[in-house]
C-alpha cells in the first residue's frame, strides 16, 4: 500500500539524522496521497536506524490507522491540520533542529537577511503566538497545526513561498511537494537561522534584505521564469 | 561478578565520546546494583578506546574496592552519595561536556525555555552553590555530592524529574534508571544547554516556558498517562 | 578541450563540499585559460558528488557557451567580469560559506585582526555597496560583478593582495592564480571571519593588527622575500 | 638520529589535524634531546598527510640545521628561545587553533573559570604585550619567544604550571615534558578557551574559580600528592 510514498518518506526520515537535524528521535516525517487521501508518517519514537520503510504508519485525515503495527508519531494530528489546510503541500518535516529551535523559543520572526535566504523563502519565516492554556489543555497537536494555519492566514502568506514556520517555544515544521523537497527546507532553514543569528549579534543594524533582491533571487530559483539549475537533462533541478 | 551491569556501564562509557560529550579521559559513567549494595564504575584516567568490560572497578557503598586491579574513578565518592541520597536512580554520568560546563561555570540555572527540554526536565536544571573553603579541603569528592543533595532538598526537586545537575565552577552530573538513561538525559542536557544559551543571547527577553506547556510535553512522555512512543511491541520507549 | 583545467576546476569544485564551504549546490568555482580566452566552469544546480569533469561547461569571455551538454552557473556572468578586470587572476570560487556570508550579512568589512589573517590577505576584506535597484532589475549577475570591481578600484586594493571581497547581503567570492589558490583563500577567508566574528564579541575593543606586523606576515610568505615553505624540493609551498 | 624522538614529534604532528587545531599547515610540533642539544622540528609548509617521520629536521639551539633535507618551520627561533628559556620542557607546539586564537587576537589573559581549567593549568593562561616596531622588523621569530620568556618573568610564572601562552595578535604556544604532553596541552588549551568565551558572554560576572578550587584540582593531577589516575599498571595516567 502506497509503496513509493513509503520509500519516499522512509528516505526522507533517514536524511534527518544525516543532515544533523535530529538528536535521538527528535523528528518526523509524513507525505500525503493527495487522491487517496492518506497520510504516511513515522512511528513514534523508533530510531532512525532500526526504521525500515515498512514500519510507517498509514492514517487517513481523520488520523485513523489505516495500515501499520505502529502508533503514528504523536505529533500526527499536527500533520494532519497542515495537510487540509495546505493543499498545496505533498510532505512535512518536523524537527527540533537546534537553530531554527532558538527562533523558536527566542519567540521572534526569523528576517530575511541575505539572498541564501531568499533562495528557498520569499520573505521571512513567521513565528506563532503563544497557545492558550486552553490550547494547550485540550487538543495540543491539533492546536498546533492550527496556530500555524491562522499565523499564515493573518499574515497573509503563502505556504508555498514560505515552506516552513517557527511554532514559539517549541519549534520548526517544514514542507514540500514531495518528502525530498520539504527535507530540503528544513536543511535551508536551519543553515539561514544559523546565518540571521550570528549576523545579528556582529551587527544589530544589519540590514533587511531589499525587497528587489528577495525578488531577483527567489523567482530566479522559482516560477515560470526561472533560471537557476537544469531542466531537461535528468539533473536534479 | 555483576557481568551485566559491567556491559551497560561499559556501553554508557563508550557513548560518552560518540555523543562527543568529553574530551579524552573527562568523564565517566557508573551503575549500581540495589539488591547487592554494589557500584560498578569506570576506572580512573583511562582511555575510552582502550577501555574493556571487564577493567570497569566495583566498589561497595562505603567506597571499598570490591573488585577490580585499577584504581576506580576519582570522582567515585561524588557518585556514592547520590546513590545513597536518590534512591530511585540506577546509574550516573559525569562530564565535562562544554556547554553544559559553560552554565556550570556561567553559575546560572539552565531555565526551561523550550518543549524540547520539557520533554526530558520537568524545570529548569539547578546550578549549586559554590563551594567552601572547607567543604574543598576537606573530603572534596563527597562533598561535591553533598551540595548536590543539598540543592534538589532545598528547593523540593525531585531526582526523578530533574535527572541532572550543574555544579558551580565545575561542570554536569546526570543520572537515570539505567546506564543508558542516564547517557541520554547527559546528552539532552548537552542539546538543551547549546539552545538556551543562545536563545538568551538572541532575545534576552525570551520568554520561560509556559508552566501548562511544561506539564504537558513533560507528562506525555514520563508517568501513567505517557503516550510518546512504542510501548509494547519490543521498539525503544 | 581544455582537459588539464578542466580536472583543475573539476577536483576545486569537489573541494567545496570537502572543507564544508557549502550546503547542497550553494557555490561553484571556475578557471581561465587566457591564451584561449576560455572559462572552465560548474554547471548550475549539479550536485557535487554526482558531478563530473565533463559536466563542466566551457564559456569564452562574452558567455557564450563553446563546450558542454549543460547550463553554466547562474553566477557565470560575475565570473566573466572579475576575469576581465583582474587580469592576474586564474581562477574564481563563489560560496555562501556560514562565517563569509555573515560578514556579508552584516555588510561589514571583516578587519585584520591576527597574523592568521595576514599570512593570506594584506589588509581588511571589503564588503560591496548594496546593488541598486536598477542593478539587481538589470543584469544582475553582471552588475554583481562590477560593484566588486567598482570597491577594489575606489579603495585602490591589489586583488592580488587581497584575493576575496564580501558581496552584501550576499556572500563570498576568492579567486586566485589556480583553483587550487582560489579554494585555498576561500577556506581561509572563512576561517578568518570565523575567528575575527568572535574576538570582536570578546572583545570589541580588540587592537587591528598593526601595520608591521600585517606586512612582515604576508611578505614572509608572498613576493620576492617570502621565506615560508619549501621553493625547490618537490613539496607544495 | 634521533629516530625515537623524531617518532614521537611525528605522531604529535599528526595529532594536530587529528584534534581539529589546525587548517592546512598551520601548526608545529618540536621535540628536543636536551643532552645532545638538538631540536627536531617539523619542516616548514609540509601538509600533515604527507609528512614523514624523516621529513622532519634536526637543528641545533642555535637553528644550524644538522640533518634533513627540508627547511625547518620558520617559527624554529620561537621554538628555541623557549627551550633556552625554560629548561623544564621537551616539546613545544604551535598552532592558530580558533578559540586559543581569538582569546589571542583579543589580547586577552584567558582566565581560570572552571575545574576543566585548573585540571591542566594552575592559574590564568597570559597573553604577551604586542610586540614593538623594532621587535617586528628585527628577528621577529626570536623576538616573539622573547616576549613569551618575558611574559612568564615578569608575572613570575612557572612554564610548567602553565605550559601554554597565548601571543597577541598572532596565537597560542603549548609545551610540555614530551611530544605528546605538549599537544594534550595545545587541546586542552583550545577547549577551555571555548568554555571560557561562553562562558563569560553568558554571565559577564562568571565567578573566577576560587583558589582552594584551582589548587584542589591542579594538585590532584599533578605533583607529589596527585592521586588522579593510574600509576603503576601499564595505563596511561
Amino acid at each position: 500500500m502506497l509503496e513509493r510514498l513509503k520509500e519516499q518518506v522512509w528516505e526522507a526520515n533517514l536524511g534527518l539524522p544525516r543532515h544533523q537535524l535530529v538528536t535521538f528521535t527528535w523528528g518526523n516525517v509524513s507525505g500525503i496521497d493527495r487522491q487517496a487521501g492518506l497520510v504516511v508518517i513515522k512511528p513514534s519514537g523508533v530510531e532512525y536506524e532500526k526504521l525500515r520503510a515498512d514500519d510507517l504508519v498509514v492514517v487517513d485525515l481523520d488520523g485513523k490507522v489505516v495500515e501499520g503495527r505502529l502508533k503514528p508519531s504523536s505529533d500526527t494530528r499536527t500533520h494532519l491540520v497542515l495537510y487540509k489546510a495546505f493543499p498545496q503541500i505533498g510532505a512535512i518535516v518536523h524537527t527540533h533542529s537546534p537553530w531554527a529551535t532558538v527562533w523558536s523559543q527566542a519567540a521572534l520572526e526569523m528576517p530575511a537577511l541575505g539572498t541564501t535566504h531568499a533562495d528557498t523563502f520569499y520573505g521571512g519565516v513567521p513565528c506563532t503566538r503563544p497557545l492558550t492554556e486552553d490550547e494547550i489543555k485540550g487538543d495540543y497537536e491539533r492546536e498546533t497545526g492550527n496556530v500555524i494555519v491562522e499565523t499564515f492566514r493573518q499574515r497573509g502568506l503563502d505556504p508555498q513561498q514560505i515552506p516552513s514556520v517557527l511554532v514559539a517555544s517549541h519549534g520548526p515544521f517544514a514542507w514540500g511537494e514531495t518528502p525530498m523537497a520539504a527535507l530540503e527546507h528544513a536543511v535551508v532553514l536551519e543553515e539561514v537561522c544559523k546565518m540571521a543569528y550570528h549576523t545579528l549579534n556582529l551587527n544589530q543594524n544589519a540590514p533587511l534584505l531589499d525587497q528587489n533582491l528577495l525578488d531577483k533571487h527567489y523567482l530566479r530559483k522559482h516560477g515560470t521564469d526561472a533560471y537557476y539549475g537544469q531542466t531537461a537533462n535528468g539533473f536534479p533541478r
